[in-house]
């Protein structure tokens, strides 16, 4: 089940350094002050983009959404961090404007062409005074070098603990990417939000690159889960400088590979996080949408009560609430019919070096190794359907569905931390 | 907004003493051991009940389900705690049958007039000897009297901290019931369940119970939200004994009472809560379903980011999150179309004192009063759409759907508890 060494052995997927920098004609840098910054990055392209479902969409989500609607090619993109400029009505407007604004003023840009991205608490106006002083100096130093990715990436996050990229060459194809996400925290109005922007060099019409990202995205991004919260601000921007051949199928795998490279450090970076989980989910013996595997494996890292259980290292405790978690979303999916006896249960939990097998077929086995629980890393994997001790080894067909998510436990440090008392 | 106080005018309910024992003919007795409790009860009447979602269904309530389809009819509650007899297979299906057994036996009623229900950790079996002890003991201590009541429901409480009990008199009927809720740390597998068990004097058919039990559950039990997490042995019966007259509309008042004070009895006691809210939704402006309104009550009260807040005192922190989860929820509604434009937000935070409005009519006008914060109850009032000025005062029409929800914060303490660190 572990899709990323498929992915490897079958293409040649090579990690380069610099982040978007690794693709020739971006140029990109960032600054902090505080707990503010700005990102500027400079490449010109034909441009998708994927943005939060959530209906309060921040005013530069508005702002970008029309861009690419309008116009399908962006030349820069300006984000800042410390103020996701989201519930702020006609002013708020105006200001993602004029941060589009001044960063086609100081690159030389059609102002039609910068996309807009935001991120920190929601319900306060940004200080444009700041952005314009900001985005002198960070148009001063704009780099193609590897530190250029590396410095925008620091300036958007908020509460991270890292700053998130990665590049990867396919075939001859490059694609870069930098992250931020999930940090809430503020000293104000706050939210969690996850932005992502990645370039590449490879010449693919808006359509095939729409599908793709959209694609990615399904598959990574919107299969982390640190608290279940939807942030308002959350945007991810694919943009083509276009120039090397590929096959669409073969991009999707690198675009693929990418976004969940990038997805997992986010989920690494949870708010409080201990430990790194990993729940695979297969679903055996009918022909099932993998929405439903989707759901399940998102459902059961949602849970409060089995994020505090892997916190705990309580092996057992976590495996009963697995079981719940699962029922508990297949009772209210619509497409409960769909889902294979899911009294028909196989659960594992992988360590490191350890592995347990707690439920076989339905039955719990009960190898309670709470050992396997000690790592900063756990993999939880679950067959539902399937027939008697068939489960193991069995080959995959086409009529399984299968999903991966991605999370971290609950501490009390996330509690502690988004209670601002930390 | 206040329904209570609203129903309480309206008609006469008076608070009796006695929960489920002040209705005529019904015995009750339960007793402890450590973390295992036999709760057993007497009193015979027409039934109907309301089980959980969750697919996983625990041996009790397929064993209880069945029967009423059978029967319609109960003699007796046998309710354990300490074990949920759930992901149990046949040997559990055996159990729960052996469970009507004895009360059958100890009894003397018909075993196909015996519900059985459990509480407590997930995937083990029931230890069947305990039980046949405790029954004999638990039987010749029934009584009718207060303590009788007190003593069902101190044996099925789990992490409880205090027993949940309630008579009421509506015009000349009696409802009475005991519930238990919302409790899960247990030393291995565990749950979270919620239990109800009311008896009435009122004379009723099935038909009308069901229709009464439902709306009541719908408004009360399933408006309360502590983790989000859905167990798979929660059940709700109400027994109807017969003997008083009264209109199906004017009962159904009365259960709605009942059940809502039992539902806020469970989320004042949810695990770790350090304080006890109250979130109502009003949408509107337009003709909208209630289900919306119910929906976005709910998650706020799921969302790990606007509990913590709380927890936390911080009114900002909270407003700024429960936009944000307004807006994600509005986003996955299936009836997304009819929530009046929820950008139109007021929103007002009330303790016993004080009260402070954040959000006036999409405007955040940022009265961050955090004291209002500091006390153990907190109600925030939100009105989504309608026209600019008019939310306050104005009078509520058939087109406006309102939803009352009840919860408690994420506190340090929930994390330790469910992480058996506590």
């Amino acid at each position: 089940m572990d899709m990323d060494m498929d992915i490897g052995m079958e293409m040649e997927i090579e990690v380069l350094r610099g982040g978007i920098c690794a693709v020739s004609g971006v140029r990109a840098y960032g600054i902090r002050e505080n707990s503010r910054g700005l990102a500027l990055i400079e490449g010109k392209g034909k441009a998708v983009g994927m943005f939060t479902r959530n209906k309060m969409k921040a005013a530069p989500l508005i702002f970008t959404q029309r861009l690419l609607l309008e116009n399908g090619r962006i030349s820069a993109i300006i984000a800042n961090s410390g103020c996701a400029n989201s519930f702020t009505g006609e002013e708020g407007m105006r200001n993602a404007n004029r941060m589009a604004e001044l960063a086609s003023a100081v690159l030389g840009v059609d102002k039609s062409e910068v996309a807009v991205a935001s991120t920190g608490p929601i319900g306060k106006q940004l200080d444009i005074a700041v952005i314009e002083r900001q985005v002198q100096e960070v148009a001063k130093r704009l780099t193609s070098d590897p530190e250029g990715s590396a410095a925008a990436a620091k300036a958007i996050m908020t509460t991270d603990t890292f700053p998130k990229e990665l590049a990867i060459k396919v075939g001859e194809v490059i694609i870069g990417g930098i992250a931020k996400g999930s940090g809430m925290i503020y000293p104000h109005l706050a939210t969690a939000t996850m932005l992502a922007f990645i370039y590449t060099d490879a010449d693919l019409d808006r359509e095939t690159m729409q599908t793709c990202l959209k694609d990615a995205c399904d598959n990574s991004f919107n299969m982390i889960v640190v608290d279940g919260d939807m942030s308002t601000n959350d945007m991810v921007l694919l943009v083509s400088r276009g120039g090397k051949e590929i096959s669409a199928e073969n991009f999707k795998k690198g675009l693929n590979y990418l976004c969940k490279e990038l997805a997992k450090m986010i989920a690494r970076d949870g708010e409080g996080a201990t430990k790194f989980i990993e729940v695979n989910v297969s679903l055996r013996g009918a022909p099932v949408p993998q929405g439903d595997a989707k759901l399940i494996a998102r459902e059961i890292l949602r849970s409060p009560l089995v994020k505090s259980a892997i916190f705990g290292e309580r092996i057992d405790l976590a495996c009963g609430r697995i079981i719940a978690a699962i029922g508990s979303c297949t009772s209210t999916s619509t497409s409960t019919s769909t889902v294979p006896e899911v009294e028909v249960i196989s659960m594992k939990f992988r360590g490191k070096e350890q592995e347990a097998e707690v439920v076989r077929n339905g039955k719990i086995v009960g190898r309670w190794n709470h050992e396997v629980m000690k790592g900063k890393e756990l993999t939880i994997d679950i067959v539902l359907g399937g027939g008697e001790g068939e489960s193991e080894g069995e080959e995959e067909t086409t009529a399984n569905a299968t999903a991966t998510a991605w999370g971290c436990d609950l501490s009390c440090d996330y509690v502690m931390l988004n209670a601002s008392m930390l």
